[in-house]
């Protein structure tokens, strides 16, 4: 299994700390708390990628899609875990985010995707993404994550 | 858009109370909060279909993929969200959850799909479904949830 | 140990449902979820006591302080918890909300107090308690939960 | 307002990522995440505090009471916040944490206390802490919280 971070996608890392509560009575981090890293990752992701400006510019974004295969459990650390993002697709109102999360020894836990729609709030429909957007988000484009 | 519970899948009915705390800033249910509530939905099914005896038999499962197709922004309300959902694939370790979410109106909010797989936890590997246990999950069979 | 509600605090008694993810690696649930558990007790109350104009006089409110007890673990089952919710204090520009909290066979499993404090979010400052708002509090005033 | 850690209490300070999804339609971390939040820090000081033996013959501890005190609304940052966290108080079965907690810019948002007992969790009652273990959490005494 060729770690994604060798290859040439260029992805960001994320280092996001786990918490205890994130897991469940199996012993090891909820199904829904990789979601809830994924979000931070995204966020995160993007306080880098954009400045204040071209962030404003994109305006608010919902999730349209997110899939998630889980590759191993995640055992709770004090040490952080790792998520690699990238783009994997920039579109006229839409774009997609790709993920490898890794725990704290560099294994691979889980890959996703996270279909973005760039919205209008008030009325709940899509807007086009701006050009100035656009060239951040392409920056960072890289393939597919290798999910099944 | 037909609602699945229309269609002949014969899904199974869970109501579900939200959280104020399952919103965000953009004052909605949150993302995340979707999984919480399958996961939810997953285990108030299980409990009705199997009995005592049938569940301890399939064992341990864990969660190999989800998708989940948002469709709409679901909004809190005090009435329960109700989740439909029924089983669209028995393998010889692994089944398939489908769902659809609708909110306090009855209007689709989320489709989604989860792969389980029953695990035997000790060696985090893959055990062949019992017999009893897929003859119940036979009973719920139905065609796949419409995602795009 | 006598049940508040069988004491004249006439409090009002809200069911919640449990979430299987509301559970810990100790099996129960999380200490934290109780916290989430009395917030939604809160919303529930609140929307049944005010109608829609006396809940926007009373405007947003914040926590300044909450105490809970942790008297028995709290085990997860399909069966809702009941909450017992009265207010213990109304003052100038802040209430007390008080509880008691049971499990699906009755037991106490928490009793609990918050002090909410009418805010103005721009300026993050105190306001007074319409006159409205505190009529609509003082109907469901009781002694303070018997915590230790 | 003196910071706690000024004065003699000797706290041990842990730095905390927040998350986005931390905050609730105030667009502020919600009450119950405080309590996330101080779980993760007690998790995290006695990982500091104890090796895996000493840590192994506490055994498991179950909140008793907790007591949150909300000083000043807390903003999601990348930034770490930071939990300052003592023990004010070792008794025969049950000890007491307290904490002050900073956002990024080392402002208080809040003070807290909570009363651990050493439990046995098969029958749900109290044990006597070790004495290898009162010995490390006596090497973290300080002064009670200045909560109000």
């Amino acid at each position: 299994m060729q770690c994604v971070s060798d290859s040439e996608n260029n992805p960001t890392a994320i280092e996001l700390q786990l918490r205890w509560g994130d897991m469940d009575p199996l012993n090891h981090v909820n199904n829904v708390q990789f979601a809830r890293l994924l979000e931070e990752t995204r966020v995160r992701a993007m306080d880098l990628w954009f400045d204040g400006d071209s962030r404003a510019v994109l305006g608010p974004i919902l999730i349209a899609r997110q899939d998630i295969e889980y590759v191993r459990p995640l055992h709770y650390s004090p040490d952080p875990a790792k998520v690699l993002i990238w783009v994997s697709r920039v579109g006229e109102s839409s774009f997609t985010f790709d993920y490898e999360m890794l725990d704290a020894w560099g294994k691979r836990v889980a890959l996703a995707k996270t279909v973005c729609v760039a919205a209008d709030l008030e009325t709940e429909s899509a807007r086009a993404i701006p050009d100035g957007a656009k060239r951040v988000l392409n920056a960072h484009l890289g393939d597919p994550a290798p999910m099944r």
